[in-house]
């Protein structure tokens, strides 16, 4: 039965669209920490959509699983195939053009092979801006952020992968073709279909191109690190922060004093901008595609009223690029700070934004209660209301014997 | 049947929930313009979603169909039931409670049959925007906006109300509920179906109620009136001044010279505000919630560049709240003219943003090739990319016989 598929995916997409070879397969088998592995039949590389679509039919027909691929960056193990040796792994890699850019109706149509930062930089050389920003930005494909409703930095303004998506093009499960490949603003032309394969990861059909949306590009960005006069202003000065400068607010970060301790230890370039000693802090930055609106003055409106108001009680503001990068040292340097701190038990929560502080608080007071000696770090992206709930272990404690702790 | 369905369903609702006289239930089963008309056994108005739900089940129990009704303001007919008298309809009026205001998670959550303009006034009294707005929102119904995934004049910033909903709760044709009254800004657990509802005409569901997204208010509004240069420079000024202005723009609506002339001709308060002719103008709003951000300036700047490539002619800001409701005016009385001026033939339309001139221009020379003497008055949301591309009859010609040719 193999060899028979084989065969036919082979006349599918010819020699290129093919790996069969152990050596050749492996890195597409394999989540990058080691933690998903499986076997595959075949790895097949489809170079078009009519090609997956042929790709699919032949499997469908064959009553065969398929695991569709993109970057192959998750860390959940959705990309990964299963052990039994079965299924074959479908990768977009080869479907990696973009095939218009329109900056007129501020829309771009990708394939699901295109890298992100390659959708990124095409808006950009067309004056525009693509939000969606990620760790994995350099090697994670579009169609995978697609399908997996990817978040990253930009949500707070511009929303999730979802907010971002107009049009989609899906190889159904038994071969056809869904096209959605729309780049209308508005469509109440039947139901909104395209939303069950968003975030869908590839369990209802294979994403094979979109139509996205692109942005004005930003021309001013300002950013702050204050301390907090306690958790719960939080979220006054966020809903100050958002209401004051023009809902231009892109990132809003908060970091625990913890958090900011660790770093100072162990990640260079990460110091404390502040002589006392604080428990919270936030990370604001601002931006504008207007390059005239006074965004500093802004900054400086906010943070005054933030003060005189007691949210917050102290506060630096990046006067340079040099002390901007400083100032997100603090925030990206806490997950960094942490693994070298020792074992470190992560959580990715949502929670509605206003419920923030509450839960830290209950989770952090439940956790103290289980684990003797625990160091709960809690930061994130506070404006989107997810909150990285990230455990370090107890000073001197056996790293694998707290890791084990989280399936305990 | 219908009598011992009358009976449990009366059993359910109590004697307010339930009409049966012919004269109590007319307003129920006409469309506003008379164009749809049809016949219930009974209209049913639940109190709670529990009754939602018992009056669904016993309705399916009985295989009898159900058409939900909100404000009953659609011009479609969607709302009307068949003239087959046997359906039931079930208005959402009476569920009409704001559940929760949360101005620090920018949300709230409604009931189905919470008039729209409540929804804006509760979150204005919150301190926030819902913008959401369109003609009939003194009596349409929050549940119909999601069920039609309306539109209204908020779009281009906004979205349509389907961006503006972050959960829904929904009756299910069994009778269900499906609980989805999320308030999460990011959630990734499982399919999003709520999209299906948003939009699905209550042919899915009875949607019972929602959380939806509010705004930062705004506190500084600017408006201009623009001669373009010709039809083409639309695209280049909507795209120049979303990124000049920070993105601000809130309106952008094309109106063409006939549209202009018929307001000065037929509508108290339109006058033409320049001297010499043009044949197409933009209306161009801005609007922040930054109180000192120096929008005019935004506003003279984008101006002064499109005048300066060529975009656009001659321009007029408002300098007053009077001169800008006098621009509005212009474009409000667009549909008013048309029918002082006789009949008149409407279509509402969508296509990308780029394609708008292009559609406009394709769509004229065909209209005009086809009816003689048809006097094309396209405008509207051309930000959106939907343009109004109605037409009225040839001078002197006869109305009726000229709306015959609507589908002719």
């Amino acid at each position: 039965m193999t060899q028979d598929l084989l065969s036919r995916i082979a006349a599918v997409v010819g020699p290129h669209g093919l790996i069969t070879d152990p050596t050749e397969m492996a890195p597409y088998l394999e989540e990058e920490r080691g933690l998903y592995h499986g076997h595959a039949r075949m790895v097949v590389r489809p170079g078009s959509t009519a090609e997956v679509a042929e790709v699919v039919r032949l499997c469908a027909e064959a009553g065969i699983g398929i695991v569709p691929q993109g970057g192959n960056t998750g860390l959940c193990g959705g990309a990964a195939p299963d052990v039994s040796g079965h299924q074959v792994l479908v990768s977009l890699s080869r479907m990696n053009h973009v095939r218009a850019v329109d900056p007129l109706n501020f829309t771009m149509t990708v394939e699901a092979g295109v890298i992100l930062q390659t959708v990124q930089q095409k808006a950009d050389e067309a004056g525009c801006l693509f939000p969606l920003s990620l760790g994995a930005e350099g090697s994670c494909q579009i169609g995978g952020n697609i399908s997996t409703n990817a978040g990253g930095s930009g949500v707070l303004r511009y929303g999730n992968t979802r907010e971002l998506v107009m049009g989609l093009e899906v190889v159904l499960p038994d071969g056809q073709v869904w096209d959605g490949l729309r780049s209308l603003r508005k469509d109440n032309t039947g139901y909104d279909l395209k939303h069950l394969f968003i975030g869908g990861e590839g369990t209802l059909g294979i994403i094979t191109a979109a139509v996205v949306k692109l942005f004005p590009k930003p021309k001013d960005v300002q950013t702050a690190f204050c301390a907090l006069a306690d958790l719960d202003s939080v979220l006054a000065l966020l809903a100050r922060a958002r209401a004051t400068t023009g809902d231009q607010v892109t990132a809003f970060e908060l970091v625990c004093r913890r958090g900011l301790e660790l770093g100072c230890t162990h990640v260079p370039g990460v110091s404390d901008p502040f002589d006392a000693l604080h428990e919270w802090y936030v990370l604001i930055e601002l931006s504008t595609s207007r390059p005239d609106s006074n965004l500093s003055e802004a900054l400086e409106t906010l943070l005054g009223a933030a003060l005189e108001e007691g949210e917050v009680v102290d506060a630096v503001i990046a006067a340079s690029l040099d002390q901007r990068n400083g100032l997100w040292r603090i925030r990206e340097g806490v997950p960094e700070a942490q693994k070298r701190e020792g074992g470190s038990i992560k959580h990715d929560v949502s929670v509605p934004t206003s419920s923030v502080p509450e839960f830290i608080r209950r989770a952090t007071a439940e956790v103290e209660a289980a684990l003797d000696g625990v160091r709960v770090v809690p930061f994130g992206h506070v404006g989107d209301g997810n909150i990285h709930f990230n455990l370090s272990q107890p000073v001197g404690a056996d790293k694998q014997g707290f890791i084990d702790e989280w399936n305990g």
